[in-house]
């Protein structure tokens, strides 16, 4: 079935989304974004069909913008929506928006899908994004209220965009691990860019610095966002980080080799552990 | 010149070492390794010419070893040495072996250079070694007491074996650099990846979490033995990593989204300004 898909905010993800659907399948993709300049790109390239303007049009709409725009934006359109399409947010925290968008969805006969697309660069914005984004790329989607047949249509979309795999868990489980496996990571790249001597890199480094620092460079307003919604999670993730480098530090203190080999030794055990899986 | 060159310690980088040379110049390469097998499939394999037996008819000596093993072999052996040849260590640590053993090869007439090459793999040992291991990488250079002639020697084998570029510095100095560059990278990987949450990681990434734990596998033992040798710079890089995770903890402790975005965006702009160098 050939489907009208509307993208809202045509940056990195939603633009890519845009660039994979129209490369990938048959369906109508229409688009807006709050740059004009974009737009204008957008449809000179042809990365969408047209301008998004009837919202009760709609097959499906992807909403991808930060967290709180989306679920403003969510609110506010639902009324124009057809009973029986469906509404998707990509962002990266999935309980915050879920909760406040899930309910009103469906009380307005339309099926709502949290998704997180585990694809990113360190550059983001129309002008980097690139229909091969999510090639192989996992995709987190995290039902709530929503029916089999909406949910299977979101999934052949995201097979036919490339995605490698698709994971289903809940809201809260979602936020739990991105906690730890992406903003947590995220925190402490930055965290450990910030000593004067990273200037003087280049030569003293095998690899380990490039790797620890790769996603240093981020957009700061959206992770920001992104981390206060996580909060709970994050201020775990990171009691248990800093307790664990401080064993570590103690260990060096005391000159005690047993104990630092030890600790290392656990740290490589589990890493060869997931290597193997 | 054609040169006999010793290593001792058919590791990963002195098996790669020993390699390299033989691909790459005309020199012969004598090997010792404690460990009989490994003995045997170097001396098969063509890795090295022969049994490293007389010390007395060598160029060059490689010694390839822990740290505290390394300085050890070389006061026991530098009296065999005959004058104008050259010792070197590939040490990760520098002033405590260098401040060991410079000046006693001196006394013998015999040229002490501390090396340390930019190159690894997450496993080690014999079977791990290959010839290709130092393409392209830096190996940094820690002369003192050092004749012009020995460094332009070293600095000759270093380019023939693959080495991208050659960095000059003194021992304290590297200490001080690959302490956070390095070590402090590794201490990280392995405090990181002690979260419970990781055994799940799969298909909650896209690819932060593969980064920050690469180096997290490691020799614990040699580790072990690097951080406790560069103690006071391991210490340092660690207190202000901890106080600069601290600050972002507090940021979303208190909900300060201004301050959180102001910390992340610094240490965007740190990143973006080394990778634009």
């Amino acid at each position: 079935m050939k489907q009208n898909i509307g993208i809202v905010g045509l940056g990195l993800i939603g633009a890519s989304l845009a660039m994979a659907i129209k490369q990938n399948t048959e369906h109508n993709v229409y688009g807006l974004d709050i740059n004009e300049q974009t737009m204008h790109r957008a449809l000179e390239e042809g990365s969408i069909d047209g301008v998004l303007e009837d919202y009760g049009a709609l097959d499906l709409l992807i909403v991808a913008l930060f967290p709180q725009a989306a679920v403003e934006l969510i609110l506010d359109k639902v009324e124009q929506m057809k009973p029986g399409s469906i509404v998707m947010d990509i962002c990266g925290v999935k309980k915050s928006v879920v909760t406040q968008v899930a309910q009103v969805c469906k009380s307005h006969k339309v099926e709502f899908i949290g998704g997180h697309p585990m694809a990113g660069r360190e550059r983001w914005g129309y002008e980097n994004a690139t229909a091969t984004l999510f090639n192989g790329a996992s995709m987190i989607l995290t039902p709530i209220f929503t029916d089999s047949w909406a949910l299977e249509r979101v999934q052949q979309l995201c097979n036919a965009v490339g995605f490698g795999r698709i994971v289903f868990t809940d809201p809260e489980s979602h936020d739990k691990m991105i906690g730890y496996t992406s903003q947590l990571a995220h925190i402490l790249s930055s965290a450990y860019i910030k000593n004067p001597l990273c200037m003087n890199y280049k030569g003293y480094t095998g690899g380990s610095f490039q790797d620890l620092t790769r996603v240093a460079r981020l957009n700061p307003v959206m992770w920001s966002e992104l981390f206060l919604l996580n909060r709970q999670n994050l201020l775990d993730d990171l009691d248990i980080l800093i307790a664990s480098l401080q064993e570590y530090r103690h260990a060096i203190e005391e000159n005690d080799a047993q104990r630092l080999t030890q600790l290392l030794a656990d740290g490589s055990r589990i890493k060869e552990a997931l290597n193997e899986e």
